[in-house]
């Protein structure tokens, strides 16, 4: 048990390393070597964890994918009315990024992993998911514009979602990308929701930013 | 001078079958050997041209950019009206992702790039500036809504664009890209131009769609 513990300490530890250094560096330019000397494990530990640099990554992509999945888990709630959960959960994913290295650098893996042959799901067909049957609900509950259906409302989230993730992270802003969600969901609002139920979710969009930017910024912004 | 152009001619096969083959097995896996085997091109002249894999893969972002470039440059023309040039450019930049192997792989090797040391500013920016000089000019032309600045409009043009990029890339669904590109601006047209413009323009969407994909696939739309 105790070794189990220590093992599972060890992985932790090598994978936060990892994540920094390919951060840092980028992943192509990143050795075994140097992941061994930023996280205290020894090379013989690596290897027994991580046959090679591209398990490492994937390991990476498989903890980041996790680690999102949680952390969207938690606002998909029967209870909570579902626009609001879509809405919440694109801050939190953002947030996420921004603020855990792993999870930062799992979205700039993933195409990279995508494209070799033991392909996994996106983290976007994740959301998706996540995202269509939470329209559904949304529909029933008369949230949600007359012309649109849950596929095409939830793929276009996704596209936001990644468009802004994709930007900010171009231009190093990330902390600055819930911000901009708030923009994107105060200019697609009005095509996504019916028009007397506007103004409560443009109200909604902007007070729940709130909860995912740090008191100062949001005061300052 | 046929020297220079054999050389010229040798690079560019180099190029394409790297292109090919990172989009194959991804960048991380493929080899200088497989370039040279697939390109034909011995060893000794590739690394003439490519001191490393990485060199390779940053000549593909530079080639990349300078092709989205030239495609962009066509329609930026000062006598055709701003916002159509955005529209036209969002489908251009689509189709050639999805036509072009050393496009659609610049754009998953931007990341990586970007991450090392040499970074060079990402495609994302480069579009940013390009969409906030013609929105400039959109502006002029009373073409964009009151609350809209073109610092904040051409920054939402860019993460919708990416965003339909980097979704349909990830569900190898890039062909269709222009379509899905369609629909977003449908969707965010009533909030970027003034409501008696809004009809216009939606037309305009639609009907300059056709241009950018294969006529079979746009009546079957």
């Amino acid at each position: 048990m105790v070794r189990q513990l220590r093992a599972e300490a060890t992985r932790a530890a090598a994978l936060r390393a990892a994540a920094d250094l390919f951060l840092d560096v980028g992943h192509a330019n990143a050795t075994l070597s140097q992941v061994s000397a930023q996280s205290g494990v020894t090379k013989g530990a690596l290897y027994f964890h991580f046959a090679s640099k591209e398990e490492l990554a994937r390991a990476i992509v498989d903890e980041g994918h996790e680690r999102v999945s949680t952390a969207c888990a938690g606002l998909v709630d029967s209870r909570s009315p579902a626009l609001e959960s879509v809405i919440g959960i694109s801050y939190s994913v953002l947030e996420l990024a921004a603020s855990d290295p792993l999870v930062r650098v799992m979205y700039r893996l993933q195409m990279e992993i995508d494209g070799s042959e033991t392909a996994r799901g996106s983290v976007f067909c994740t959301w998706g998911n996540i995202f269509e049957h939470l329209f559904d609900r949304a529909i029933e509950h008369g949230d949600v514009a007359d012309h649109l259906d849950s596929g095409n409302a939830s793929l276009l989230v996704c596209e936001m979602l990644a468009g802004v993730l994709m930007v900010s992270e171009a231009q190093s802003a990330l902390e600055s990308a819930p911000s901009r969600m708030e923009k994107v969901w105060n200019t697609v609002l009005p095509s996504l929701v019916p028009p007397n139920k506007l103004g409560y979710f443009r109200e909604f969009a902007a007070r729940s930013l709130s909860s995912f930017v740090p008191s100062e910024e949001f005061t300052n912004a």
